[in-house]
């Protein structure tokens, strides 16, 4: 009756799920933040390593869509978590750090692949095209491996923790404008500011419009609903909320993990919040390590074969490339000089491209603008910048002395 | 990247998830079990309706996978709350509720097809094999939506529900029997008393085996997992395990629901079980609807209009092959003389045939021997007994006085 051979697929969850379980105690144990150890896991579980996590064809869909459920309800419970007035309070400086670490990645990155001599694999097409691809995969900040990071320090109630986060969003709707306006160039676009300008409205919109309108309705909605009788009414409930907004977020043109958000912040204003908190935490225990271990699960290891042809130059490459990344989005952690806060943390907090970076670098492989060169060093740095910020942010806030606010 | 549509998926489990609580609630203000509302639900939200629940494609395909996961859940759930030496106490008596409850129905549809004048869409294949799979599909018990019912009237624990859980899955193991039987004759293969006695044993063994094992293996393992500090270990190894073990049982011949109450049992015996229940309660209850509305989904409320052609003689064959399949499981709750129970609560647990049966009926249309009259008369067995076994058992456990025991 159906294509998937679920034996297979519940073996492999049950690998990803203690697989990752049993790095992330290493991780702690070494000192190091939890989701570290189940990124390690998802490299070894992956198609380079052991080949337990199916990426392909019907099994790698559906591993694909529990991921997403996975960040889905991680977003939803950091929204949750997140009080909203703290929120506005920070979000300036946000704004800011968003801005610089959009604007300064992409521009070092354009620079260096339009300008700078280097080794290209051969074969590219269209310099500018290429090096905006390159300049657009830099812009990317993953929130969720951040987060989790945040989370597994118990810092997610510091200023700095909010800067991050909020501009960890606002990254993310900068990031569907670029997203936009790459899809179009690898589809033979050419650039038009009314699209790039409409994405951000509706963007905006959604995410400004759905907080306002949901802080509304849902404490109301969630009053009717908790005096249901059936079990488990309140997180059924809520965890539909996040499913209807996250979709209605993505069909307006929006991203699917801010809806998530969006429905975590319009669910703390309810008054069962704390019920609903509760009860999300063992759902999204199941489902966000599936996700973490799917990034990690990306990485392909063989690209540093030091026997590979090419290998030398294309490890340059990374490095350079991976520099950039770092150096721009430090520098963002400085973009808001009016507000007190750690501008390290912040700066160290945006680093991580995660999934966002390789979701652009693989339209841009697809559309033949990145040959597998250039692609496998923008897929280093992905990884080198993801794995970086964990033991990074874990040795700036794990240190005694608090660093001297400037 | 990926050819599935997230946003569309997304808004259809939240529709599901909200369509499932809000009938459950109606329903229990009726004072019926909150999963018939959950069954009606599915009706609702299925192709003959308003379209909502995918059932084709790689959306069907995710669907699928998921309501999987909410029976495998579900029935480790169940596995958790069983008493083992109770379940050993009642197991002669469930062999025999099981094995009357597969013979009884069995024999009563091959003889009706076999030899008994009756309309049947014409253009039928082999008679004999036919009638075969008529019976086949009367054999099937649904120990989901039994068990749910006891659970919703929070009756698990009385001797009725030990009887009925257990003769539930000793079905599930005839089941599998008669499936790798009627799957040979669908591929035109003739009956192998051999095959057919590896397949019990493979069952059996898997079951008997596991359980032993498990209950020496697990608390040793789980005294060492609840040592690490990672959050919510337990719950991810208690929930990996079941899913390790619905795999190993399904790769082992067996059935992956066979393989998901074992996990339950054998970690019903760590000491542990108190918070791997209490956390694993509300995943449960986030997927367990997903699998009714999915089986709810999966009726065609076509077959009943009257102004189809030859609906009254589909209305009529499905009348007494109903007929025959309630009253062939309401003697099975006599098969047990030597113990004192209540036989009609017994008899009336076993006769909702749910998705086992629709598996069944499944494999035979695709294997064109059974038509789509015949198809459709077995569908509205299948959806009347689902249907009338909640509000049955609420009937008789709901009632005030005691039935006599016999």
């Amino acid at each position: 009756m159906h294509d998937i051979s679920i034996p297979a697929l519940f073996g492999a969850l049950a690998a990803m799920l203690v697989a990752a379980k049993l790095l992330g105690e290493l991780a702690e144990r070494a000192g190091q933040p939890a989701v570290l150890g189940e990124l390690v896991a998802g490299v070894l579980l992956g198609a380079g390593v052991l080949g337990v996590v199916p990426t392909e064809g019907p099994a790698g869909e559906i591993v694909h869509v529990l991921a997403e459920l996975g960040v889905v309800l991680l977003l939803f419970e950091i929204g949750l978590e997140t009080d909203l007035r703290e929120m506005f309070r920070v979000g300036p400086a946000a704004l800011a750090v968003a801005t610089v670490g959009v604007i300064l990645p992409f521009a070092f990155g354009f620079v260096y692949w339009a300008y700078v001599p280097h080794p290209d694999g051969g074969g590219s097409t269209d310099l500018t095209t290429a090096a905006i691809f390159v300049g657009a995969t830099l812009t990317a900040t993953s929130v969720g491996i951040t987060a989790r990071v945040l989370s597994d320090l118990r810092r997610m109630s510091t200023v700095e923790a909010r800067i991050i986060i909020g501009a960890a969003v606002i990254d993310d709707v900068l990031g569907l404008v670029i997203l936009t306006v790459v899809s179009g160039l690898a589809a033979g676009a050419s650039l038009a500011p009314i699209g790039i300008l409409r994405t951000l409205a509706v963007a905006v919109v959604f995410l400004v419009g759905a907080v306002l309108v949901g802080r509304y309705v849902a404490p109301r909605l969630f009053d009717q609903v908790v005096r249901m009788r059936v079990r488990y009414v309140l997180l059924v409930f809520a965890i539909a909320f996040a499913l209807a907004l996250s979709s209605i977020a993505a069909l307006a043109g929006s991203a699917v993990i801010i809806g998530a958000f969006a429905a975590g912040l319009i669910l703390s204003g309810t008054n069962q919040f704390d019920t609903i908190e509760r009860e999300v935490r063992p759902v999204a225990s199941i489902f966000a390590p599936i996700f973490f271990v799917s990034v990690g699960a990306s990485v392909n290891l063989r690209l540093l074969d030091p026997s590979r042809p090419g290998s030398a130059a294309l490890l340059g490459v990374a490095a350079v490339i991976t520099l950039l990344a770092v150096v721009g989005k430090l520098a963002a952690g400085w973009a808001a000089p009016w507000v007190k806060y750690r501008r390290l943390v912040v700066g160290v907090g945006m680093v991580p491209r995660g999934e966002v970076g390789l979701i652009f670098a693989d339209i841009g492989r697809r559309a033949g603008i990145l040959n597998e060169a250039v692609f496998g060093a923008i897929l280093l740095m992905i990884m080198a910048t993801t794995f970086v910020a964990p033991p990074g942010l874990k040795a700036l806030f794990g240190s005694s002395r608090a660093e001297p606010v400037s």
